[in-house]
């Protein structure tokens, strides 16, 4: 079951990623072949938040200065409220987010939770079917997304999920798609 | 320089409110003679958020469905980032909060930070002026707000702003429009 042999997967995150939402990611994604990395704003680790509390640290494998979109087959977007909080605020972060969604060779990108938030300031959740974490509707739907209330959405290679209890269902459309590879505008 | 006498003012937050931004509201209220009350969701305590750990437990003075919005003569929403991501995803916080801004009796709102986030659920944005933490400008813009950078906007009652840095001029701002009263639409 290697079906992600070859493809290089980004997973953008900062301090402040729900844990779980980075952890269940990068191993699913390293089970199924992939070459998962972790890009992050600084070097050295990233501390994540553990549903009500500051949890694990995981090691950065580059920073975003150093890497482009055109060196990844996807990207993963965890949520947290500080970690896309803060990659939302960091054009260097919100234009390596929006270069996935370059029309004629959209990649696949899964956002989680409080992840799509960075979509917003990407400009391109615009008439996309997605999903997100309740508290975040009105801002997607504001940003002309269809906002629809399932456990996981795929919309022409954008997978999007609400809380980590969807995990299992978006991980596996996450690598159904990035299986795929791209998708035609 | 009890100039807010006789008045009473609501300060809507839960568990995650950024603490100088309820804390220094609400002494600042009690000092010019107002009658403040800290509203939330349950009895008992809330927790405060001191930059980057958990901070005090401040008391609850009432629920919110023990009270309603015509008991008081303003509104006070503190940031954070878990305080707002609640409370807009709860109805009877939003109803409370758009209560506040009923025609013809618009009554003085203040919020900083990312306190904001309730008022474009409550959907009373559209055409503001204002400001906020920088991470939720576009979901302001895209609320209909017209958004700026500066320490503090008056718009009509509603008084915004961006950081605790902001707090002297926020609550002299805040105080001033208490003082001043209800607002024509």
């Amino acid at each position: 079951m290697k079906q992600l042999k070859g493809k290089k997967v980004a997973i953008l995150a900062t301090h402040g990623f729900e844990q779980s939402e980075l952890t269940v990611p990068l191993e699913k994604l390293r089970e199924a072949g992939a070459e998962a990395q972790v890009i992050s704003l600084e070097s050295g680790h990233i501390k994540g938040w553990d549903m009500d509390h500051w949890g694990e640290e995981i090691p950065v494998d580059a920073t975003l200065d150093t890497v482009e979109a055109a060196d990844f087959d996807a990207l993963v977007l965890p949520g947290g409220l500080f970690n896309p909080d803060t990659l939302r605020s960091h054009d260097q972060a919100v234009a390596f987010v929006g270069a996935f969604f370059q029309p004629e060779k959209q990649k696949p990108v899964a956002a989680i939770c409080h992840g799509p938030w960075t979509l917003i300031n990407a400009d391109v959740v615009k008439g996309r079917k997605m999903t997100s974490y309740k508290s975040i509707r009105k801002d997607l739907q504001n940003a002309g997304a269809e906002w629809v209330d399932e456990a996981v959405v795929v919309d022409n290679g954008l997978v999007t999920s609400r809380t980590p209890d969807d995990l299992e269902a978006f991980m596996a459309k996450t690598i159904e798609e990035i299986a795929e590879g791209r998708h035609a505008a």
